[in-house]
């Protein structure tokens, strides 16, 4: 977050920084886009009807009021009220039944948008930040397939920004069916409450979930381990999975021929599926882990979540899952599956743990120099020449000392200041002096050259601004 | 807008419309930085206090209330409660000030985003809209010669849109110190309330301005029919204008060594360096139009407004100036200059006037098809071969009959279907049947050939998405 931003939990970049943004949106866009999805922005606003059907988070909304109307009473009910969307799941539902006539099914849609969350400021905790969506939405039903597929796009995405200093992503892959069966199977019959404090286990530990699982979902102590020791599970591959989990059932007694057996293993074949096939593809990106609850309460079937090598601390990048129940019409409804990625978040370890940083401030690749105000007009010319050829230009704000001139180049990165021809008795200590010939020099190599501006081209890889790591 | 959107003023546009509206945003992006304008983006909020400071807009703010303190009075002063902003200049202003000591100066930055107005539900009037702004900020001064540059950038972006149905801009130049010269010559004094009627000259035509002028700012029936002679000055060229204005000056016997003639006279001499400047780089881009009055009370210097021809009715979609005391830090000025396009409405314009539309909905050139779920593997590692060369691909969602994934393509206007090799058996009205080559098929055309994922390349026009203009 760039210092000094005076408001708490809502970062603002530096522009230098927010080079480093932009490029992982370029980036993800691309990625996105190779994968055939289509992009929509959804209006920042929802009703709040729609806004407090689902989701835990639903009751950090930032509600809308018109400034003329502040001190009068508002009565109206805040179901009728707007709102601030706070992810982009729930707008996505309603865009697709809204426009559903319009669109394609299944329907595959990348997002790149601001969310909100109206909580109180809280040290670390952003309440305006980017999220960075891929979904795929059916008509009716939506086959499993895009289970594997869409954590699959969001490691590729993810690995193009390894370049921007990114550690390596691995997806954690649950199923809820898996742990409802199971939880059912051991005689439990609060799920939700399960899965909410199974969600805290990396931040409260195993002893403090045993607790609240006995405290507050009616787990005997036993039962509450047991939710632990397949909270412990992982597997790389569908067969450990299966064999792992067999053992525990047949360890707690949970019949093969029960109905909580027969759903959890609905969840355990859909899991395997998604590792083996993963591995296939993309060998190490995804693995089974059964402590993966996701805390928002619309999830029907796999959940994800995303690690980063070396950098656990940060929690879940890239987190989502198969949700059948949010969207409907009349009886139709719209089965989905998708990911979102903290983008905010992840710029800040980026630019702040692993060293990206723009080549420059500035887009331009040359600054062209003005002699004396009289002259702009050439100076101007020259900027033209090379813009209509794809050079980013900048010129001199003012006909100031060569030197005042060179400086605001270096301040802004810009490698390259051009010298118009014929300025008459011009010299100072940059060696410029009255010449028949444009000039340009390379202010961090020092070498200068006469140039043509409808046909001199810079260095391929100094001409263009892109996001370096540091050595670290 | 998509039809059926359903809060009013919350435009949302449709997948293919959107392809309309990122390639516009994409387009804009590439000429500012062509131009070495900075990109960058700040937070959605402000803090009251920085909304209400400026601007006749500022009465129509959403402010923000967390769900949680619904019902509880909130004392709060409006000034230290935090609003959307209402548009990017002010935002900037608060920006430039708070990270003075990191930025290079003077700073020239565009930023294109949303931005919101507490208004009344109206007909036609968005709430919600995209900005793409370009500013100057200098620290302490800043030269004019950006009041002529900044109207030409804007001018060449415009440009770069007529490829997308936008008809002819131009930009109308105005600049506050002249009307404000000529009114104080007139003996007028209330020249914010004369500017704010004049301003209203196209909406309500001269005989209700006039009336207004006397009844709401102090003017005589002949200083108000003064007041509309000057609206009514064009000027194509610096030396008609000052003929024309010291005509008008002479009529109303306004002395040319009086202080009102001195201010006026400044601000002639700017606008007439404006238009001859524009008129030598880009013939016939900007005019002098001496009705330009602009709402919004920070301009100082400068206005503009910009017209397409032809769509009068539209009103300025390019609209700005120059303001010397908007930001300020102690005793340092950050003076500005800046235009912002209106993109939502512009948008609105090329997709439902224009014609524009986007040559398909998916990014994808290729489906590649499924002959049953047991291959999908083989479709999934030929889509990445084809986007590992660039080329977006999608894979059929299904394994369906052969005439249904082909119509999946068409609906999204994905040209080209792709035949894995060794489909055996199958073979239906698309004519592919087992092979043992891979085959691709341009659906529109009807061509089919023997390819290779890792070698083959769709014909460059198709490859693309691209927004086209439809003949009319």
């Amino acid at each position: 977050m760039a210092k000094g931003a005076s408001i708490s939990g809502f970062p603002e970049w530096l522009p230098s920084e927010r080079v480093v943004e932009q490029r992982v949106i370029d980036t993800l866009r691309r990625v996105f886009e190779l994968n055939g999805f289509i992009g929509i922005e959804t209006r920042a606003v929802e009703q709040g009807s729609s806004l407090l059907k689902k989701g835990e988070t639903s009751k950090e909304i930032y509600l809308l009021s018109r400034l003329q109307e502040v001190g009068q009473d508002n009565d109206t009910p805040v179901e009728d009220r707007l709102g601030l969307h706070f992810d982009l799941t729930v707008p996505l539902s309603r865009y697709v039944v809204e426009h559903s006539g319009d669109l394609a099914f299944p329907f595959k849609r990348w997002q790149i948008q601001k969310v909100w969350r109206g909580e109180r400021p809280q040290e670390g905790r952003f309440r305006e930040f980017v999220q960075a969506d891929i979904d795929v939405i059916g008509q009716g039903d939506l086959p499993d397939h895009y289970e594997v597929e869409l954590p699959l796009v969001m490691v590729s995405a993810l690995e193009q920004l390894r370049a921007f200093g990114l550690p390596k992503a691995t997806v954690h892959a649950n199923n809820r069916k898996l742990s409802e069966g199971f939880y059912r199977g051991l005689g439990l019959t609060d799920i939700e409450g399960v899965l909410r404090e199974i969600d805290k286990l990396d931040k409260i530990g195993a002893d403090e979930v045993a607790k609240l699982l006995v405290e507050g979902c009616g787990a005997s102590e036993a039962q509450a381990r047991a939710c632990l020791e397949l909270a412990d599970l992982t597997a790389a591959n569908g067969d450990e999975l299966a064999v792992k989990f067999d053992a525990l059932c047949a360890k707690h007694n949970i019949a093969a021929d029960s109905d909580a057996y027969v759903l959890a293993r609905q969840g355990l074949d859909t899991l395997a599926m998604i590792v083996d096939e993963a591995a296939r593809i993309r060998p190490g990106s995804v693995i089974a882990d059964l402590k993966i609850a996701r805390g928002l309460d619309y999830y029907t079937g796999s959940v994800y979540e995303t690690f980063l090598e070396g950098a656990s601390s940060l929690g879940s990048i890239c987190s989502g899952g198969r949700y059948d129940n949010l969207a409907s019409q009349g009886s139709r409804k719209y089965p989905g599956v998708g990911l979102s990625i903290g983008l905010s978040r992840l710029v800040s370890y980026m630019l702040h743990t692993a060293g990206a940083h723009a080549s420059r401030v500035s887009p331009a690749a040359v600054l062209v120099a003005v002699w004396n105000e009289e002259d702009r007009g050439q100076s101007n010319r020259i900027a033209n020449d090379l813009r209509a050829r794809g050079i980013a230009a900048d010129v001199a704000p003012s006909a100031a000392k060569l030197g005042k001139q060179i400086k605001y180049a270096d301040k802004l990165g810009i490698p390259y200041v051009w010298f118009p021809a014929g300025a008459a008795g011009i010299s100072d200590e940059s060696g410029a002096d009255e010449s028949a010939h444009d000039e340009v020099k390379n202010i961090v190599t020092g070498e200068q050259c006469e140039a043509d501006s409808r046909s001199w081209e810079p260095d391929s890889v100094v001409a263009r601004q892109t996001v370096e790591v540091a050595d670290r």
